[in-house]
């Protein structure tokens, strides 16, 4: 046949599957991601390689001396598994210290307060601000109470939801985040939020905070829900109640961490990449076992379980542990921009970082023409509890490689009570079920797989 | 009718319940039983009570200042709810303070370990204790290691169970209690004792200690569960896990503090007292809530609402709220040893220390002839779902009334969630429900009625 009646043979034979559409999966394809499901449920160490990092390395906030301890432990732990090419890539990071942290109310009564400064926190006077506080419950009220701010403690006040999907906490953090700055510009001296979480016990969480610029900087600190419940009681009393608030916390001079990056390489394109991400850093106060120590045992074991299969997938696979995803997400802006040379051969991205609960779908976004690969991943999964699908950004640490187009997935474990630990002392390892982390496994393993073993790589994202 | 044929024909009438017997319940009698139940049920201010108490008053560790706050604030409650004769009455009680604690693994891992002092503790020497660590769970356990004690820390590791009743507190809180020295005779430098709770956050439960006589004292702390599991693993892979312990606590010279004192007086009989007690102190760590807040209140609105109604019993009620149960119980001992030429007019003491669950039933301790007297009230409250009766003790402050033979009865409130919450800091106040504390109320009020109301007293206990 002429080259332009088998152009057109091959395109009426496989409309509407080709060119502008992704291929779908293959039958020997389906075959590999249906060994990794029964793998992953049979003989996965998942919760063996959490173990290790929370046990042996534990708390590791960028900069921190675990920080280091826990890219030694990448370096070694990838090695180990059998990955190519293992190494570490510089990132700087912000270098934040907690230091004292203590609270009271002193008026019209004395009481202790449980808080824990927010991520980024600059430090109280040394003697502690004392000041009245002003409750309220949105950045919206806030801005309504005008002048009534000025000088005061704002104090706000909001639950965070407990879902399934973590959209409570997509709701309450932007309080963490923007609402010290927000307070600020109303002559705030400081801001005290209740926990973006939904434990009910006397445990604290931090996160981060952003700065606005040009707006004076508050000490900011979270409290749990027993001490946001007093105060609110208090305050419905009508009486001026009035808190110290002592903050030791320090903002040091940035520091040198790494990303650890390991390659399974693929049998037929191995310079075509495909990231499976997890971030290695972790707030101070727990161990960050399921923030986000699950991540970084799901990609890692996904990986390695796809290396004990006989048929590689066509690229490779490169299981990229993220530096400070936690205050400052400079990791993933330093993978891409090392290998912005590259980013051409990244044809796809994964992140795990929702925790360590049961994986019922995923997380995608690609371009034009990609629906049909997502339908048929969906399809794959849902018999075994994780088809959910919907469009979404996968994650943090990708969100450089999903921004320079990407194909960008993300495993959605269920969330129903991971912000009762997320960013507080309670994410410890004994938090983590074995059988609920592997389903993470065996969806990350499947996915990576139909991701890198396609005849044409994903459409990429358009702008 | 002459005196001698009603006399006859009240026996006859009243078989078989009188004269070696005790009274049962008199027609009248349950129908004011009836009304305190409808009461409780509607119009309890229970919840307000102990919210003040914890608001306002908060931490009250004997011979703290919150101590002596909880002191004047019980004056002026039982005051305010218009009880007679309201008075302090001095208790000399322990003084001990908590101080600086912290700890941490040193090897083979370098990890924070939440830890609190157990009550009494001595301190460390200020730059802390070092040592091995060995592992047991139980007395007997301990006594096996023999030589392998000497100079370590003892890590007793028995997770408490949780029960409706509390028996799993009652198992566990001997390793506490007696671990310290038992360790101590073996040689061990220092005690570290998984939580006695049943939470599996990062909250340690304190409690008290008590030391032998003539046995070295050594520190000792409890661990969260987190971190008792953290030490666990850590021991599995038989490398020495040693941990640094610091503990600042102090035993200050003995403090005044005081029994709080309230009657109802009784229609008929007022120099005949049936008391109520809970106690007014509480740890250090929460707020007291559970732990015996609720107790306070329960006692207190009993006799409040008792005192609402047009028929009074004959007896005199007395709310006495205990000082120092926690650690001493030497309010128990005060209040027996000032009114010990009284004992004879004490005819019954009812107690509140089991929480702030649900009621569903209660203890008693009676004399012979007493039976079916608990049998009428136990057919009396199995219909609200609180008639669950079983011999037993009552409770730490009324113990020494026990002794010198009054009947004794305590409140059973579900124990499910309570030792989440006993002893640590998140003894609070949301963890109440009203209505659950307000089932208290109804079953301590009509049972007060019920054992001040008799024709005659119950039998006293006999030895």
């Amino acid at each position: 046949v002429s080259r332009g009646a088998g152009a057109l043979l091959a395109l009426v034979l496989s409309f509407p599957t080709r060119a502008s559409s992704p291929p779908v999966l293959a039958e020997e394809t389906k075959a590999e991601m249906s060994r990794l499901l029964d793998l992953a449920n049979r003989s996965s160490r998942a919760i063996e390689i959490v173990r290790s990092l929370t046990d042996e390395v534990g708390p590791r906030l960028a900069g921190s001396p675990g920080d280091a301890a826990a890219v030694a432990w990448a370096v070694r732990t990838m090695t180990a598994l059998g990955f190519s090419n293992v190494h570490s890539e510089p990132v700087l990071v912000p270098h934040w210290e907690r230091g004292e942290e203590a609270a009271r109310v002193v008026a019209p009564v004395s009481q202790r307060l449980v808080i824990t400064a927010l991520g980024g926190s600059v430090p109280t006077a040394p003697e502690g601000l004392e000041a009245e506080i002003v409750e309220t419950d949105s950045l919206e009220a806030l801005g309504k109470l005008g002048e009534a701010v000025r000088g005061r403690i704002v104090f706000m006040n909001r639950q965070t939801e407990r879902t399934r999907d973590g959209s409570g906490y997509g709701a309450t953090s932007r309080l963490r985040v923007r609402g010290p700055s927000e307070a600020a510009k109303l002559g705030a001296a400081g801001y005290l939020l209740r926990s973006v979480g939904t434990s009910t016990t006397r445990v604290p969480h931090t996160g981060t905070l952003i700065y606005a610029d040009n707006v004076a900087r508050i000490p900011a600190a979270a409290l749990p829900a027993p001490d946001a419940d007093l105060l609110h009681r208090l305050l419905e009393a009508k009486k001026p109640v009035r808190v110290r608030l002592t903050l030791g916390c320090r903002n040091l001079s940035d520091a040198t961490s790494h990303n650890v990056v390991g390659d399974l390489p693929g049998r037929e394109k191995p310079e075509e990449i495909v990231v499976l991400g997890a971030h290695l850093d972790s707030w101070d106060l727990g161990q960050g076992a399921v923030d986000d120590g699950a991540g970084c045992a799901i990609v890692s074991e996904a990986v390695r379980l796809v290396g004990t299969l006989a048929r590689r997938p066509r690229r490779t696979l490169r299981v990229v542990l993220y530096a400070n995803e936690e205050n400052g997400a400079r990791g993933g802006k330093a993978y891409a921009e090392a290998h912005k040379g590259e980013l051409a051969r990244h044809v796809g991205a994964l992140e795990a970082d929702s925790g360590a609960g049961r994986c019922y779908g995923f997380t995608y976004r690609v371009g034009p023409g990609g629906e049909a690969f997502v339908a048929a991943l969906k399809a794959f999964l849902q018999p075994v509890g994780s088809g959910e699908a919907r469009d979404g950004e996968g994650g943090v640490d990708i969100g450089p490689l999903r921004e320079a187009g990407v194909p960008s997935f993300g495993v959605r474990m269920d969330s129903t009570l991971y912000f009762d630990v997320h960013h507080s002392a309670d994410d410890t390892f004994e938090k983590i079920d074995a059988k609920d982390l592997d389903s993470g496994v065996a969806v990350a393993a499947a996915l990576a797989y139909a991701i890198a073993d396609g005849a044409e790589a994903l459409p990429r994202i358009r702008d």
